[in-house]
């Protein structure tokens, strides 16, 4: 695992299985969504606070997954978040979805920053620091 | 059926199945959602226009439910809506989910009015004369 | 819209919003099964007998979704679904959400023909004529 | 709390948020089956494994709950889930719901154990012992 990425470790629910037995395609974009808040969250960048105190939000642009392996209820999956790109007002994220030592489904997404009636802003600065810093700490 | 309840049809989704063969536990409290939303149009009213235009909100203060017959994916359900109590500032739901013509679960709901800041509110006149009509109509 | 498509309305539910006030990302693929299964009724098909007679599933192997617009509560969404590609063992579906009249995002999903044990396996020929005869029929 | 009891320590996903700004909900549903699986864990049953092994399951033939706060995104909820009923087909479990030190909700679930056909079997010896063990341990 290369250093600037982030793990997150996530008990597979019962209610995500599907009558195929495995887990349903859409809770893939789940978990990705909670692997990036725990990415932030690793970077000291609080997402939750983020949208509340600066009203600025980072909905998704566009999202992708290719399903690999099926992933089944029982064992815990683990999502390798990495971040891919950094614009003034966007930031792509990377993910890889892995049970069992195996890579189940990899994925992105792409954000853009916006204000609360949508329209575009630039990245906080210390948002951006917060993202440079870790990735120049991972990358001595 | 009675002429005072409410009938909504909900196609059963895949993703609403679990590895058991059959829908998630949880799904039904959805459902009941979709028929209460129903039951207000049913009566003229828009639950999310009562949400923007006047500011009060209809949380669920309880919910039940007692799963009788296991549904399946392949038909739809019916769930019957029942307005059972009417207060000064809260409602309470019965709902019937039906599969193949038999009851797959019963289950009710209990509702408080509240403001944004989640103060219990009196129910504003027209959504009461709107429920009540119904109620007259329904029973001539 | 052209012919060879197929259009599902989809009410939003309450519990796809989430706190940005908009649909949460994840439920457009939701949406996408609804609306695929809906495509395969409107051939003829029944997608929900096709497992359990034929044991033979239709998992997703990759899926994108480009998001324009937020959806909203309140109004219902239209999905047009098309059916893409053909293989012997595969199929493409591209999807437009609508609301409002307006296009608030696209996508697509890739499926593979599996039977029981998700090994690949070629499509039976009613289902491939069940699709074909729907594309003779709309392209007259 | 008590020792019979386990908590379960839960991130909020904005994925269970709605436009309320609070976790919709139906989702604490989902996490009263997140809790009851690790209390199993926490017991040294595997609720997967005595599914695919044993072919029998517990699905839910009651739940409630009870709502007193909204939960919100950004600090984790525990959920303490107790053991209250122990039949010869039966299980009932109470659950409370905390967050930031407050109970946001409290519900129970109603299980029997039934085999792949939904006939009502009696508890495996193993599970009751194991049930039991864990009882009798937390209260010297």
């Amino acid at each position: 695992m290369e250093k600037d990425t982030h793990t997150t470790k996530i008990e597979v629910r019962y209610a995500e299985t599907d009558q195929m037995g495995v887990v349903y395609y859409s809770n893939h974009f789940v978990w990705f969504e909670v692997a990036r808040t725990d990415f932030f969250r690793s970077r000291g960048l609080d997402y939750g606070r983020i949208e509340k105190e600066e009203r600025i939000f980072l909905p998704v642009a566009e999202a992708t997954c290719r399903y690999k392996l099926p992933v089944t209820y029982g064992n815990p999956v683990e999502v390798v978040t990495k971040l891919s790109e950094v614009g003034n007002s966007r930031l792509v994220f990377d993910y890889e979805i892995r049970q069992d030592g195996k890579t189940a489904a990899t994925g992105s997404t792409r954000h853009a920053f916006v204000d609360e009636r949508g329209r575009p802003v630039t990245m906080p600065d210390y948002i951006r620091e917060g993202l440079k810093k870790a990735a120049f700490l991972s990358h001595p």
